[in-house]
């Protein structure tokens, strides 16, 4: 696939050039506990070593990394972001250490190869964005042998919810399509103009919007119904693109709970420091974004809603497939097949159904 | 200035392939009727003759200069909305008047020159999408000596306005920058990190955001609070690309009702179609956007704000001075100087001052 790199800055570059939506990442108290811990309790991975931060945004993960005692820092960055983390590296007094470098990272030239490689790539379920494919560039040109990656691990994790959005979605899905019938009456009576072959071409498209994009939700522990199954993991150490361009997984989850109903799933993520084998963690560090009442992320979980819901209970098998391939329009974007076989606990077995997803 | 066209279509014309879209505007009574109007009030101008309807969308205008007797339609669309169209023209079994060509108007060719040009151009304030340009190209190419263009004439007006938002916007701000300071400590004392060098274009960002960029409104008329002048005035058969880069007016502005507060300005546009000199139309047409009770448009108005609101009485003039050029960034996209001078009754001079702000 070759990507415009004009219309990849237009459409996803563009909004990390904001301190707003920097802030946003900064302020979310699991992710940074995790990056700090990670740092500062394996300082043995940083002290007199060099580094290599991308996607510096603001330039956090490079002062700190400078900070854990690394001889040399390079913080790369695509935005104009790059401008201000050089204020705040001088203001921290660090211009020696953190040299920060405007630029894909993809394009950028090193004095030298680097003992770690640390990044906050992750989007939306893990990969959307993509950008993860930047981080395995820049390890294969850039990271010594036997360097360590930060983070080591990535896992999706996927499981089954219930929810009253799948309602909501469907009414107004509904209303929708009801606005397009008056709609059609309307400009057929006062102008002549016919749109009704139409209709089923918008109907696809609210469709699509209404029923078939999946959502970002911070779900309650208490809507996961049953057993979260691992859909994908990475070893950031080793995964080539080719590894993570589709991600395919059969799975088995058992409903939990009594009486209650499948509205669909929810997908999440986690991510481990651990260094390397050949060079381990001290304090192995995990950040998760598993639905939490009180540890909640700003990547939330992404939900995938079945229209209507199905009656399930305690008991229950589901066996889930799981296709998720990049949008052939926008790289950085996902469509997801899943389909599921419900078997009841009395061995009865459900006809199997299929929906298609994007991840907006 | 260079457009990239993958960059143009991703952030432009993309919008424009939603039936959802096309809906907005052909539910939008007062364009309609105006274009209808226009069109079966002057068949003369239609009957036997070739067409090209420039941004053809759902097709409506296409269609309509067909019914009124063309000879021959060519409806040039950008989007896959073509595709529809096509789909439209069939059901109205027009397929041997009306052409449908999917592409840019300023690639396509046409088989002859044509005796009218059709278009539905306008965007918010008139100018915003800059999709005028695309409509000179056509003329300049393909309108025969003595052609028509519908709309004939364009306007942009501006008046002065109160509004409540003003203030709420501007305590959106504030708020902004209290969440601001409460992160800056935050993040200084759980991780060390120190970001409040950056507290200058925070707020630059955030001004811009919630200060400077002008608004979609629908006025209620009594918001009005002094005359409307005209900024610019457009002939559709003469005007060139460099006459519509760059707007600038100076123009007086009394204001009308008592002790009331200048909370900004209110621009709208209008079109009218009367044809050309040498072929008049038989009925003139306005289509206005102007503040209305009943016949608001989906361009609504775009309001510019003052932060904070002047105290101001009927009697007092207002020298406005307005220059409007096209975003460095996004020639689609517009930048606005106001000076404004204010001239009491009474014969004093407030100071003058001076807002950016960006329609966007
Ligand atoms: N290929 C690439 N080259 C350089 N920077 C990139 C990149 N892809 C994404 N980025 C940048 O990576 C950042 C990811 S967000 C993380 C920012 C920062 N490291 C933090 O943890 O707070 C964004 O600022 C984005 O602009
Ligand atoms: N340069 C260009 N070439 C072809 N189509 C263009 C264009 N610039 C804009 N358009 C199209 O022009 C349309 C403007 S909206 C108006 C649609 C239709 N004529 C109606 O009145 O309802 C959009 O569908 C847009 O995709």
């Amino acid at each position: 696939v070759v990507v415009d790199k004009g219309v990849d800055f237009a459409q996803y570059f563009c909004t990390y050039a904001f301190l707003y939506h920097q802030k946003e990442m900064l302020s979310d108290r699991v992710r940074m506990d995790a990056y700090f811990n990670a740092i500062f309790e394996n300082k043995h991975h940083f002290n007199g070593k060099t580094v290599l931060d991308v996607g510096t945004g603001s330039g956090i993960l490079a002062i700190w990394s400078a900070q854990a005692g690394a001889r040399k820092v390079y913080a790369v960055e695509a935005t104009k972001m790059s401008e201000h983390a050089r204020t705040i590296v001088k203001a921290h007094n660090l211009q020696d250490v953190v040299e920060v470098l405007e630029g894909s990272v993809e394009d950028v030239t090193l004095p030298e190869k680097v003992d770690v490689i640390i990044s906050e790539w992750m989007g939306y379920f893990l990969l959307r964005e993509s950008m993860f494919d930047s981080v395995i560039c820049a390890r294969d040109r850039w990271l010594k042998p036997g360097g360590v990656m930060y983070p080591s691990h990535a896992r999706m994790w996927m499981a089954p919810i219930r929810s009253g959005l799948g309602d909501q979605k469907k009414s107004d899905y509904d209303g929708a399509m009801d606005d397009w019938s008056a709609f059609l009456e309307d400009t057929k009576e006062h102008y002549g103009f016919d749109m009704s072959v139409l209709t089923k071409p918008f109907s696809e498209e609210q469709r699509k919007y209404y029923l078939q994009t999946s959502l970002w939700q911070n779900l309650h522990p208490h809507q996961v119904i049953g057993t979260a199954a691992i859909i994908k993991e990475i070893d950031c150490l080793t995964a080539t693109v080719n590894d993570i361009l589709k991600v395919t997984s059969n799975s088995i989850s058992s409903i939990t709970l009594e009486n209650t109903r499948l509205s669909g799933f929810g997908g999440w993520f986690d991510v481990h420091f651990r260094g390397s084998k050949v060079n381990p963690a001290q304090q192995e560090i995990e950040l998760t974004t598993a639905p939490s009442i009180n540890n909640g992320t700003h990547w939330g979980q992404q939900v995938f809603l079945l229209h209507p819901h199905i009656d399930i209970s305690e008991g229950d098998d589901l066996s889930l497939s799981f296709t998720m391939n990049r949008s052939k329009e926008n790289h950085r974007l996902m469509e997801v097949e899943l389909e599921c076989e419900v078997k009841r606990s009395s061995g009865k077995q459900l006809p199997p159904f299929r929906n298609k997803f994007y991840i907006e």
